[in-house]
C-alpha cells in the first residue's frame, strides 16, 4: 500500500513510461491505480504533454468517476476506469492506449490469436475483441467488463478503438498494455509471412498455469 | 502571444520535436507560426541540421514569402507556407514532413480512410488526398488550401509527397502531423491484416463533435 | 578470463544490452556465460526490471541448473542454459530472447532463408527452425541442443517462441541474437516486396568462410 | 579542407552516426572520407563496438587500400572503398550500410523504383540496382563504380547485399544512405498499400534540376 503521495509519483511515472515503451502518441493513453481504501482512484489529467506531467497533477476521483482532488480536468477516459474498478473488484489497475499494433487488429475486427508462448504465458491465449463503443457514457466501460470478466486475458482490444488492460495493480496494467502490444506486432509480422500456426490449447494451459505461478520472484 | 524572442524558441523546439517523433530524415521538414501582428510568420532556415538548428536562425517572412529578418536562406517549402497563411485566415501554425507512413499512402495515390476512433476524434474522418504538384511557384499551397478549406480535417497527404497539416498555432498544426503519421501507421497495419472495418459516418460525426469540444483543459 | 565480479558486471550490462537493442519486452529475455572452471554459469535473476538490474543480483548455478550463489529466484529459462552447457562443452554464452521478427518467422514454422551477405557471413546460411517444447524441463534444451549441434549457425528459432544464440562467450552469443533479429527483419521485409532472391550456396561457403577467418580485429 | 586531426574526429563522429540513425546492427557499417591530398582515405577499423570507437582509431589508406597509419585492421570493406576512389575521381566520401529496407529491395533483386518527390530530389529517379559480388577482391568496387558511373543517384543497393553511397565527402555520402534507407521504407510501405504511382519523367527531371542547384544554404 502506497501512501497518497507515492501513489502520485507512481502512477505520474507509469504514464510517462507509455510514452517510453512507444505506445502513445502525443497525448493519448492513461493508467490509473485503485487507492488503498478501494473507493477512489488516481489518474492523470486530460490532454497534458508527458514532456510537463507531474506527480502533483494527479487526480482523484471516486468509483462514479468525480473528481475528489485535482486542479486539472480528469483523463476524457475517466468513466471508462471509474465503471471498470466499481464492477471488478479484484481490479487495482488500468491502462488504456491506442497502441499501433494492438489497435491495428481492432481496426479489422479480429481477436489476436494465439501463436506465441509468451503470449500464452501472460494472457493464456487469444487477446479478445471487444465491442465498438462511443466515449461519454458507460458504453466503453460495459464492454471491458463483459469481455474481460471470467477471461484469462488481461487485455482487451475494443473495435475500431485500441487496447484497455487490467492488472492487481497500475504496474500489472502496464505490464499487460507492454506485453500486448509487442504479442500484437509480432503476430502481425507472422500473419505476414505465412500461415499462423497456433498452439494447441493443452499447451496454452499448462503455459499460462505455470507463468501464473512460478515466475518472476516469490511474494511480488 | 509571444514575443519575437519566446516565438524563435517556441519555432525552433518545434522544429526539432519533428525530428524526436521520427518524422523526419535529415534536415526534410518545417514548422512555422504566424506572427501576432498575423502579418508574418516565422520559420527555420533551410538544409541546416536539425542538431545545430538555433532560436536565432529562425526567419521571419512576410505573407508573400519575403525574409524579412533573418541571415540564413528559408525552407525550400517557405512559399507555400505563406500561401496557406495568406489564403486561410485562421490558420496560426502550418506544418510539413515526408512522414513515412503518410507519404506511403500518397505514394499510391489513397486518402487514408477513417478506422479508428483516435482518427476520427482529430480528423474528422479520412485524411483527404491532395493533388500532385511541384516545388518552386503556388501549386503545391493551392493544392493544400483547395483540399483542407471546407474539410474537417487539419491535415492533407499530397500525392507522392507527404503531408500537410495546420493549426490555430505551430504547436496544433505539429500535434496534427504527429497524430496523422501515428494513424497512418495503424490503418497501414490493419490492412495488411485484413479488410478495414470503416467506422459509420454517425458515429465519426458524434466523435470529432465531442473530441473537439471536450478533450483536454478548458481554455487550452 | 574474468574476475566473478569483473564477471557480474559484464553479465549484467549484456542483459540490459538486449532491451538497449530492442531485443525484449518488460523483463522478458535471458543472457548467461560459463565461468572459467567451465562447470558453472552466471545469468539474471526472473522478473527484474532492466532498469533496476544490478550486478549484485546475477545469480551463479551449477550445470544442473542450481543455484549456487545468489538471493533472487534465477531466470525461468535457467535449466535450458545449462542443458546447453551441459552438453555443449565450447559454448560460453547462451542467449534467450522472443524479439519480434525471429519469433514471428517461428510462429509461421519456417527457418529464416539465406538472401543476405550478412547473414552468411554471420550464420553460414539459413538460421534453423527448432521443435515445439514446453518450458519446465529438458525440451527445449534438448531442441537448442539437437538443432544446433553440427550445424554452422549460432542461433536456432524454436516453434511458436523465440530465439537461442550461443557462442564462444555471453559478448559472441548477444552478437548472434542482434544479428538473428536484424536479418530475420529484412528477410520478412523483401518476402513482403517480391521473391526472396536466395544466394548460391557456393558463394554462401565462401563468405562464411571468409567472415570466419578474416573480419574484425585479430586476437579478438 | 580539415587538418588530419579534424578529419580523424568527423570520419569517426559520421560512423556513430550510422548507429544514431538506425542504419547499422552491431559493428556493421562503414564511412570514409577522401584526404585533402586526393591520394589517401580516412576509414574505421573493423569489428570495432560503436561505443569504443575513438577518432584516434581511424585508419589512413593508400588508394589501393594499403595501410599507412592506424594500429589495428581497417573496415574489411576497405578495398571497395579504395576501388571507388581509384576510379571515381569526384567522390570525396563512402558509406557502406546494410540498413534493413535498402537491404530488402537488394534481396528481391529491385531497385526502388521512384514514387516520391523526396527521392526525386535526392537521387534523380530510382535508385539502382547493382551486380551480385563477393567480398575478397575489386567485385563489389567494380559493381558500385559501373552502376553509378554517370548514374544521377548517389546510392547503389547491391544484390542481396547492401547500400554503398558516394558524395563529395563524407557528411553527403552519410547523407544519401539516409535518405536511401528512408525513400527505401517509405517505399516499401506504399508497395504494401497497392499499386505504386511512379512520378512521370519530367517531372523528376525538374524536381532533381530544382533541388541540386537550388535547396540548402548558397556555398554549402
Amino acid at each position: 500500500m502506497s501512501s497518497k503521495k507515492e501513489l502520485r509519483v507512481k502512477v505520474c511515472k507509469l504514464n510517462i513510461d507509455l510514452q517510453r515503451y512507444g505506445l502513445v502518441a502525443w497525448t493519448a493513453g492513461n493508467v490509473s491505480e485503485r487507492m488503498s481504501d478501494g473507493k477512489r482512484f488516481m489518474i492523470k489529467p486530460s490532454g497534458v504533454s508527458y514532456e510537463d506531467l507531474k506527480p502533483s497533477q494527479m487526480i482523484i476521483c471516486d468509483l462514479d468517476g468525480n473528481v475528489l482532488e485535482g486542479e486539472l480536468s480528469p483523463s476524457s477516459d475517466t468513466h471508462t476506469h471509474a465503471y471498470i474498478y466499481r464492477h471488478m473488484k479484484d481490479v487495482g489497475g488500468v491502462v488504456h492506449t491506442h497502441s499501433n499494433y494492438a489497435a491495428a487488429w481492432s481496426a479489422v475486427h479480429s481477436a489476436i490469436p494465439c501463436a506465441l508462448t509468451a503470449m500464452a504465458d501472460e494472457f493464456g491465449g487469444e487477446i479478445p475483441l471487444g465491442p465498438f463503443a462511443l466515449i461519454g457514457n458507460d458504453a466503453i466501460g460495459k464492454g471491458v467488463v463483459e469481455t474481460l470478466t471470467g477471461h484469462r486475458s488481461s487485455a482487451v482490444i475494443m473495435k475500431n478503438h485500441g487496447v484497455f488492460s487490467i492488472g492487481k495493480d497500475a504496474t500489472a496494467a502496464v505490464k499487460s498494455a507492454v506485453m500486448c502490444e509487442d504479442v500484437a506486432k509480432t503476430t502481425w509480422i507472422a500473419k505476414s509471412l505465412g500461415t499462423l500456426q497456433l498452439i494447441d490449447q493443452e499447451s496454452v494451459d499448462k503455459l499460462f498455469d505455470r507463468y501464473q505461478n512460478i515466475y518472476g520472484q516469490r511474494g511480488k
